[in-house]
């Protein structure tokens, strides 16, 4: 199945930076980076729990929300996107 | 029907700061926001489709990136959601 996470993490506090990092990494293992915040699983039910169990063990849920999608099949026919695809990595200093 | 409409807008200059405005404003007339840029529209076809068309009109397809998931029925079932939700005007001036 395809679960599409999204997530708002607050950036005010280096604590927020810190837990915005650990979201990505945890989602970059199991997930596509399709947008800054935005990843698409490809994943079966054990592996949704597991990503949920370590997603809900970072974020602070007084400040920090997240979100799961489940698209159903076909799911070619759910998605459409435009513009500019790059699988980058976000994390990285940004260099100007 | 249930739409998500995500999106990356590049704000590395004025004019991408710009369309990331007019994008949120087009988004928040037609769905509920429900993170920086995640939004849930409860649309019919050709609301979708002008909301598409406009997106179009403002994005940089060479610098931005728009992406919609079609949730189907039944769509509670279909969405997760954990932390914290606040309905805020993001594109307000930060007061800090």
């Amino acid at each position: 199945m395809l679960i599409i996470a999204t997530y708002d993490v607050s950036t005010d506090t280096a604590a927020g930076r810190k837990r915005l990092r650990r979201v990505a990494k945890i989602c970059e293992r199991i997930g596509q980076r399709v947008q800054n915040s935005v990843f698409e699983c490809n994943i079966n039910e054990i592996q949704f729990e597991e990503l949920e169990r370590e997603l809900l063990a970072e974020i602070d849920k007084t400040k920090d929300n997240l979100r799961f999608y489940r698209l159903t099949e076909p799911v070619d026919l759910r998605i459409k996107q435009h513009g500019c695809f790059r699988s980058i990595d976000f994390d990285a200093p940004l260099l100007v």
